[in-house]
């Protein structure tokens, strides 16, 4: 038995917002790039990630707690029920993007063996809370209970909005009263050391209207930056954002995934409170975070040692940590953002995280992922152990399955639930914020259908042709964002140019069926130069290409030492198509010097280094999203340049 | 009762070495830069470490132990008892140097306890191996009882050669015995997790002559790098030296600390061995560390996760981790090195590293300290919460004691032996390594008596003079480093030039007391610039005067951001003595530029940042051991500049 869907979009805000989500049953992704990432993660991700979860035991944790023999059989870390969580409410998009038997069946049964798992009060975790195990709610600082029930509730109201099983909505909401119960103003005053639970309650709220959820979210969020939980050895308070209320922060910090899903529930909770003074303080601190505190890919939060973000412009390259789930959650933050102030340069973020730290996370086969997106890798690192679930991978190599194994997951649910980023409505029409092929259809404002068919390359070609497929003759607008990148685009209708607009193009006329907008943004390649203040990256340049950030991999130069490089800006990038190595990509090539190595002692001399007196070299660029799927490799994306 | 002592040095080869030591009691240091550290040392450091130990309850665990109560009342981590060791160790050196009557009093007390706490057998912890708690050598991955051994091993020694109390010396044998029962040929075959126990086991054979604690560390460094150890999280088995067989290993790698102990133990091990193949090849995997993974300081370890070493030419300034303990395990090596080849550069290596990582780390009223040794701190961090053991303080500022506190008792055992580092003699006469005020008074080849006073404000002035003050009238050489930094140096005696020899220069002489050895190693300020490689200090320069290296703090220029300055390398370095910081300080004027920001979303542009567009400002640079001596502040060694 399934629930009748509501809009199947990842966010659904109820209250302000300048823009509407559309349901990714609205969007569909027809070919292209990301049609073959959906396709990769239809047919390989989520099986691969499902196959995992059964091979390393974390499902049959739920099984042992049937039998209650979970104090002696139960395997994994605290938090692997989640994991369970993320790929359901993977398949669950999958369903409402086009129905699978596979996956429904899946979810009925996982949904109800967790049916059966929750205790009679709705508490439900395979890790604590049973007989000859920990405590329930015994460790709030990392034990996860409240990150889990998170995610549960996640795959529920994707389940809820997308057609799937109504036996999981009601675990979720006796898991949801559950956590009003107990962590309510009467009950626990205390918080859970991963925010997470927050974009849920709301969300769930969302779905359900019952308020005590957006309460609840409210009460978590004004609960925390008071110190309740204990001072950590990742680097304080500040680890789980507890030292200072968001509400007087400036700046995203500590663990960056805690950090930007604590900020995601925070703009959700400001939204459906109509708390102005929230969200602003949350749009300031993620704006800050963008400018000082973010990758060139996008990427976010520097450290290995405890995951955390840097110092304003501490962004080395080398070691550089950018979760894969840190990148996905920055999206939802962008996400949010856009919607609630209709800022275009949101969407701008979005497109550089999912095009270059979001999607170099899986490898071409779908069956290992990056949790650690490095912009350098100076040695070739090592091939994780076959069959045993690996660490974190701090050499920057992919496993097929990680002992916290968040990112696969987190990967599945998002390229299940993409079709949600592209697009959105309100009254006067759509908005395009992500250039996809295929095509959109979809109610606008005083209930006129609107349908539009999309044709293009990108981001190989910024050539963009969007037809008008389905309009009542009446005028509504077209938006179109214009990226960052683009210096000099250009929009006609009907062969009849459009004045830009930087940012946003709106485009307001009465369609006809058949009207072509033939958008052109210019894909060329181009030199990137870092903030003065990133001392890592000084002297260095980058080579980037529309949405997409070039690296130079051993590979396509593999008897250079990239160690000894330097790029000669002076010189032209050139694209060269005679490599088909992925969809959306073409090789650069540059010009360049290979220097010698002096070493004497300590690397450090009273003499400078002598400019560049190597010889010259070509240098081959290909995108970062492609690196290491051949082999094991160097890479970097900054590369010296002896001029500026 | 006491021992009699041996030769109070903190290492004594036996078998081949090029240079014998000297004792601490040999080599005093009477005034200057080095004494006054000995004085804080004496008077604060020691006292400091040894009240902390009662305040937090580490040495009452002992006396728990005797209790029987250890299983309720233990506290703090499962390391504790090594500092109360290396405390003990920095007693025993005291005493060698100037017989304390505090310090001996208290070595008989904790000596007493120990050998109380001893189990039958010769075993002793106080984490674990007790009724109710962990069962003996059970996690020998992260448990560390070998490594507290050691250092218990080390305190005896240093306690037998410098008349320390015999219970100590009885306790350590039975220790020692216990080992190579449990661990030897046919005993467990394991070993510890942290490296520490070979070199003293080493130390120990020396002083005892019992062959079979030198063949358990030999068993120790043979049975490493064969992954009997578990997967560490903090970077696999690398982690703890358990990857790859140290005979093998082209470089150090892993945590820094523990590769360091490894390395000086291995070289304990091929000195009495005979084993020139091992000794080779830990020379090659240091000196190919120095070259690759030190930073300007003399630190080492890049990484704050699993504290460890990063790739070659990894070695950014800001998050620098260069434990104080990894710079003070840097120095055991360079040390070993020095006598068993004889290379001086070696000494340079101790030098920089004395001067700059080690000397650091103690606050000015010795009461602080460093874990971690930053080159670079974007913004002031924040005071530690009083009273309360530290974690490791990763925004890089100092505490008064950790939970792991292994910094503050390895500063006060170095400082109290530190005497033992400066000069060493051999068959032909004296060498002197560094450059104290003081005196030198030792036998050397064929029972000759000869002594000598040093004369110097090293290292503010670069003016040393010796003093000849005992000799038999029969030629012998006087060894003398000449720095690597010093350009022009110029030696006399008694007023008539000496040739110069780059590395050491050798006077050898029929000397008459009252002979007077001039040495001018011409301290200046002088630019110094990184290898190519190093991307994080690119297009960067630091400042160095003789063996000192400089930084901008911002008590010095609280109106410049230093992350906006620019140091102009054409205009000259002037050292000024108007303020009196430390001894063997001068302040050094530069000139530079302060730049705008501009931020505008991510710190990525299309067009380079401006060249130097600034107001010209005056740059003050002062010594980097004294930085934060004057309140929270923010701090570079590497300051950019628009040229080269």
């Amino acid at each position: 038995m399934t629930a009748t869907p509501s809009t199947a979009a990842p966010v659904l805000p109820r209250s302000r917002s300048v823009f509407t989500p559309l349901p990714v049953t609205s969007v569909a992704i027809t070919g292209g790039f990301w049609a073959e990432k959906q396709t990769l993660n239809r047919d390989a991700i989520i099986p691969h990630c499902d196959h995992s979860l059964e091979r390393v035991g974390w499902v049959e944790n739920f099984r042992a707690a049937l039998r209650g023999t979970l104090a002696t059989e139960r395997v994994g870390r605290l938090f692997t029920d989640s994991e369970i969580y993320k790929t359901m409410e993977a398949m669950a998009w999958e369903n409402a993007r086009e129905d699978s038997l596979d996956f429904r069946t899946r979810l009925e049964e996982l949904a109800g063996l967790l049916e059966k798992t929750q205790q009679a009060d709705g508490y439900l975790n395979t890790f604590y809370g049973y007989q000859g195990g920990p405590e329930r709610y015994s460790d709030m600082d990392l034990g996860h209970e409240l990150y889990c029930y998170g995610h549960l509730l996640q795959a529920a109201v994707a389940g809820m909005r997308a057609g799937g099983p109504e036996t999981l909505q009601s675990v979720a909401v006796r898991v949801a009263d559950h956590i009003c119960d107990t962590f309510g103003p009467d009950g626990l005053q205390t918080l859970c050391g991963h925010p997470e639970i927050e974009t849920a309650l709301v969300e769930l709220y969302r779905e359900t209207g019952d308020r005590r959820y957006l309460d609840q979210a409210k009460i978590f969020i004004d609960r925390r930056g008071h110190r309740t939980l204990g001072d950590s050895m990742y680097g304080g308070r500040d680890y789980y954002q507890d030292n200072v209320p968001l509400r007087q922060a400036d700046v995203l910090v500590g663990h960056a995934v805690r950090a930007l899903y604590l900020a995601a529930g925070a703009i959700d909770v400001a939204v459906e409170t109509g708390d102005e003074e929230l969200l602003q303080k949350v749009k300031a601190q993620y704006d800050r975070t963008l400018e000082r505190r973010t990758y060139l890919t996008g990427g976010m939060g520097s450290n290995h040692h405890g995951e955390t973000f840097g110092e304003d412009f501490e962004l080395p390259s080398e070691r550089a940590y950018a979760e894969t789930c840190a990148s996905i959650a920055s999206v939802h933050v962008a996400w949010r953002l856009l919607l609630a102030t209709g800022e275009s340069s949101y969407a701008d973020v979005i497109e550089r995280t999912l095009f270059n730290s979001v999607i170099s996370s899986p490898s071409f086969d779908g069956k290992s992922f990056f949790y650690v997106n490095t912009l350098h890798r100076r040695s070739p690192g090592i091939e994780p152990e076959p069959g045993v679930p690996s660490l974190r991978r701090t050499d920057g190599t992919r496993a097929s399955w990680f002992t916290t194994s968040c990112c696969p997951t987190n990967i599945a649910r998002t390229l299940s639930s993409l079709g949600g980023y592209a697009a959105t409505v309100d009254d006067t029409g759509i908005q395009i914020h992500q250039y996809l092929e295929g095509t959109i259809a979809h109610v606008i404002g005083g209930g006129r259908n609107v349908s539009l068919s999309t044709e293009t390359a990108y981001p190989a070609d910024g050539r963009i042709s969007v037809r008008i497929t389905e309009t009542d003759g009446a005028p509504w607008s077209l938006s179109l964002r214009i990226p960052n990148w683009s210096t000099s685009p250009k929009i006609s209708v009907n062969g009849v140019p459009v004045e830009i607009t930087r940012g946003v193009t709106v485009v307001t006329r009465q369609w006809q069926t058949g009207d072509i907008v033939a958008i052109d943004l210019e894909v060329a390649p181009r030199f990137t130069y870092p903030d003065r203040r990133i001392d890592a990256l000084r002297r260095s340049v980058a080579v980037e290409c529309g949405p997409l950030v070039y690296c130079l991999e051993s590979p396509d130069q593999p008897d250079l030492d990239l160690d000894l490089v330097e790029l000669d800006i002076n010189s032209p990038l050139i694209p060269s198509e005679d490599r088909d190595l992925a969809p959306g990509s073409a090789l650069i090539r540059a010009s360049g010097f290979v220097t010698e190595a002096q070493s004497d002692g300590l690397p450090y001399s009273s003499q400078p280094a002598n400019p560049v007196n190597g010889r010259a070299v070509e240098l081959i660029f290909s995108p970062y999203f492609l690196w290491a799927n051949r082999g094991l490799s160097t890479m970097r994306v900054w590369v010296p340049t002896s001029i500026h």
